[in-house]
């Protein structure tokens, strides 16, 4: 059934080391200011998407719905998303249109983060699948369920691989793709799930399907390939496949060189300087997932904290560098 | 006797530690694609060679003959290459040629095998010492005992200066092989053992021979100076002259600089992803020689199986880099 | 109190593991020399700076003041600068200035080292708050204080930021660099605290404020980040940064890119032969800080021994790279 | 006294681990030749140098001499020197002309290699001390003592300045070296003892000495700044300046770029491969002395054993490299 797979997800990414792969952070390196010529106090960390001021650039990622522990984690992801007025990504909502009884554990999400950026979420497999009307009506539902200010559909064809009930279908996803854009009434985000888009791939988003943002997902923090090698028990394919895909900072890299829309870092962004490096390479925010998960499964204390961490160190870079603001940060010289 | 060195090579190969080298397969990235636009049954994994169809390009490794337990081993294996429409060299054939008592090990796999790709072999120092006469004879032979569609020639010179008994006779080789081109009617291929055909030598096998394929059987897998120093007990030899040779890529690269022909890649190749990899850089197919011994020591059920594990690792990269078929596959985008 | 953080410091950096990053001495070869043409004593280690001859280009870099224990190792390190004839900095002036009752454990400095060349020293977050009045008043109490021959002023953003009392504040600070440099009647060192001076700060002081020399303190040595966070018991915020900042080698190079006055090598300097090494890469003359604290704690003796051996490793790569004096030193061929 | 020294270094060099640095033979590559076109039998590995025809270009390093235990070490190289047709170096024969009644321990060399090459062997530090008509008086003592065929003056500023009863002078040594020449009536050559010739001592030597054979003597191998700091207890300066030095790969290099005369290899040359290896990137010969101190220490028959191996791994290098003599060797081609 769909929702223990869900669980399983949970289950699986909270208590196996599924992270691998490397994200390349480490090897971009930011100039330290040794004479800011600012006061702490002075950097400005926020900035604005799609109409909404964010404290600073960071969203929640894209995770889970669907369960019982699913609606536990998405309420305290929602409510720290509303308090430290930043964004948050739903999962894939596919189960509670499917199974409509599932839906409040995605709309506790709307109830806890009222005025905070809400982005709905779909797979790209399924939308393959759907014809026009009955996409039409799944992506209003989804928006709806959440009162979402965006809309983003994952790509996510290594994961469909390696699941043992996958559906790689990929054939006819890029004209769905522009269908959802014509039609959803909100901007469109492409993100990957941890493999990374390539510049093949923004190439053929840019000119086919003119997404709002693109959010990389690369390779370097969690794997979907362990995670569904580990349920199906192929741990040998897990470790051949080891490191499959883009490493982020390449990703972000490759993507900005085709595509002058927004771009969202993730996958494997842990720490407030790696978001910082993220927009100095030229990310404009940056989303993590699995840290968060582990947090919102310890509570909603431990997740604030871990978001305020996140924000201070974020800031610190933004002052070591000398980044009055986000605009300052974007232009950091940057040593890769 | 030359049947206790079969048994040897085997025992030493299979409860050893005789891999060695770098094959390079670790630095072939291949850019994977978000996107594919194809569903994971769109991916055709077939290919042709010497007019045969193979349902992948896949050849199992040249190993034995010759004893009882080569028998076996070859049977198992030619099954296999049947079931899967997949293709096979036998071992050396001298010995059946030399003691005709132990041909049977050789024959068993035109039995089990009646309409797989099956491939003679004989080794240039041997074939260096025969006049014309004789060395057309052997060649007959060779090919008649299996119905084979084509003859390989392995170049083992470091095999056999570090073999106790190793005949390193490589002068006038050259010329044989030529020989055996022009009298042979089959397709001849030209293969290592495990440590490099250079661009020097596929130049020279070019100009002077025109072998229909050439088999690079780089370093980075099984190291016949291993196995040979084992059984001499100099292991202090074998760790100065451990990673002899040319890395199997860059072997492949070198050939493919200066040969045109059919290339097929071999030497520590351990999955379908290396398999593709391998092809994404210039080869046409791919082989496997020690792993299969070890899943035919273990009996016909582990080997269907690890073939069929290599064939969904191979056809996930290929869905997994957008290739709907070997010739997609071939232009692949690989970063070195 | 201010007085307890710099015991704090003391202990911290001398009981805990608090220095890393890599200062990439190692990367820096010099070329052995197999045929000196000198014998060992004709080598001229002496060089002079701000008109003073040190024996042998080293000073005793920045550490301590205010306390008991920082007045006994004041004393100790101000007997070994007198009889070595080198240089010697004094930690952060301010406690002194704030504390009167503190100065002693300065004044030390010129009562055991009275011809040595001594540098007074204060911060620049301090110095950004005070009015011309009142910073020209502090900038004459510490040089009067030690009697010294120049003074250096310290950018520590990091530390700041990091440091549970910090006061990272540096609006306007540039401003008053140049003002202390008008008035202070002595020579004006502008120094980092171990993260290291970038290309970019050098050519705002050189454009902007003209200091006499310029001292790298670069990352690969002693970590403020680590020794705050340490205070503040947030190691995993150490770990992040951990390595933040301009490893020593590379930012002596960025400095002499931009900037022909003095350079002071620091920031991981752990032997005579980094310190070669640093002058044969553009550097005028090295310092150390940590080392000493460890040799000073255990006494005299052991601080003596500490710089002799200094002073002999120095010496022997000057001879092994033919020089016969500084000057030659600084041209001789280095490999990076 | 001297002779104590002589047996300490011989104690030291056997008991303890003083080899290090990275002599870089790894970092060379060989082209395998999976067709050689020849048969092992077919390899010529002799070579002639001043005069006398070696089986093969391995000389024994230079050692020892005046001691009882050197005496022994001498005759069992001296018999192997003589029974394989291959060179030897004594060590410095200082000792003997200061106590003639030492003079056997290297007239056995005489003696028990009567047909083969012998080098006579002097310190440049000595050599620098001395006027001409003593140092014209030791040159003949040294060379008539061992009736030797060349005389090789060492170049250690090194070991001299970590040695606790070190003479650090090189002040006058180049005009020394030109008046040997003049005078020695044998050919002359150069040599380090594990720290390597680099491009500039190489070009004075040949503009102002004109050596007929300079031995690179790298580093990578035996360290005399290791030993000789064992020696004086100060691990911590062997720790400091360890690995000092000119690789023995690199030196090779600078010195053939700057030079074209003949070069002898050492400095961490461990095998026959390393051997080939150092004879295809420029090389005339090859040399080795820790490894055969080790043999000698445990007799005749493990010595012989010992050469004979690195003659075959030499001959089986040429062969698998596709060379029939020493000249092709040279030309072999190399991946650095
Ligand atoms: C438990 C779990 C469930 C996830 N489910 C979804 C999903 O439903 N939809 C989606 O777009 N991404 C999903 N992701 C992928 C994340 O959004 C993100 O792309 C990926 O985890 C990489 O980020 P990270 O390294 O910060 O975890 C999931 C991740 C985790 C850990
Ligand atoms: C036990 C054993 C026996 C072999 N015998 C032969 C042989 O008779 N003829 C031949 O051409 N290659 C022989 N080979 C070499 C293989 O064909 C292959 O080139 C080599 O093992 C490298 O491939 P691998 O790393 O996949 O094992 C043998 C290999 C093994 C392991
Ligand atoms: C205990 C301690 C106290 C220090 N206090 C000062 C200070 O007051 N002022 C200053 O300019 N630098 C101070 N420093 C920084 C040093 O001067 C130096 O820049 C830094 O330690 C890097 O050098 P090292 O790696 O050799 O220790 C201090 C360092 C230590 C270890
Ligand atoms: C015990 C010992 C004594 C040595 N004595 C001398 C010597 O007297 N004269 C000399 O030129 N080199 C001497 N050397 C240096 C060697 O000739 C050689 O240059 C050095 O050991 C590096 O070669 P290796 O790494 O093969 O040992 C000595 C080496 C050893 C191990």
């Amino acid at each position: 059934m769909i929702e223990n797979r869900k669980d399983d997800h949970i289950r699986i990414a909270s208590e196996q080391n599924v992270e691998e792969g490397n994200n390349l952070f480490n090897e971009v390196y930011l100039i330290h200011i040794a004479l800011p010529e600012i006061d702490f106090d002075d950097v400005d960390t926020s900035m604005t998407i799609f109409g909404k001021k964010l404290s600073f650039p960071f969203i929640i990622g894209a995770m889970t719905g669907g369960t019982e522990i699913a609606e536990k984690i998405n309420a305290i992801l929602a409510k720290c998303a509303e308090e430290f007025g930043i964004g948050m990504y739903v999962g894939s909502q596919r189960v509670a249109i499917v199974k409509p009884e599932t839906a409040r554990s995605f709309r506790v999400v709307a109830e806890n983060a009222p005025t905070a950026l809400k982005i709905a979420n779909l797979g790209a497999p399924q939308v393959s699948r759907l014809n026009e009307r009955v996409l039409s009506d799944w992506v209003s539902q989804a928006i709806d369920m959440i009162n979402a200010d965006a809309i983003a559909i994952h790509l996510n064809p290594a994961q469909e691989v390696f699941q043992p009930e996958g559906e790689p279908w990929f054939r006819g996803v890029t004209d769905r793709l522009r269908f959802i854009k014509k039609i959803a009434n909100r901007p469109l985000i492409i993100k990957e799930v941890g493999n990374g888009i390539s510049m093949e791939v923004a190439r053929t988003l840019v000119s086919r399907v003119g997404p709002d943002a693109i959010d990389v997902a690369g390779t370097g923090g969690t794997s979907f390939i362990r995670i569904e090698s580990i349920r199906a028990r192929a741990i040998n394919e897990a470790n051949i496949f080891s490191g499959w895909g883009i490493p982020t900072v390449l990703s972000i890299c490759e993507v900005r060189n085709v595509y002058d829309g927004f771009i969202i870092a993730s996958g494997g962004v842990r720490s407030g300087l790696d978001g910082a490096k993220a927009i100095a390479i030229g990310a404009n925010a940056f989303s993590m997932s699995r840290p968060l998960l582990l947090s919102a499964l310890k509570g909603y204390d431990e997740t604030k904290k871990f978001i305020d961490n996140l924000f201070r160190e974020f800031k610190a870079t933004m002052f070591l560098t000398g980044s009055k603001n986000i605009s300052e940060l974007s232009r950091a010289p940057v040593v890769l």
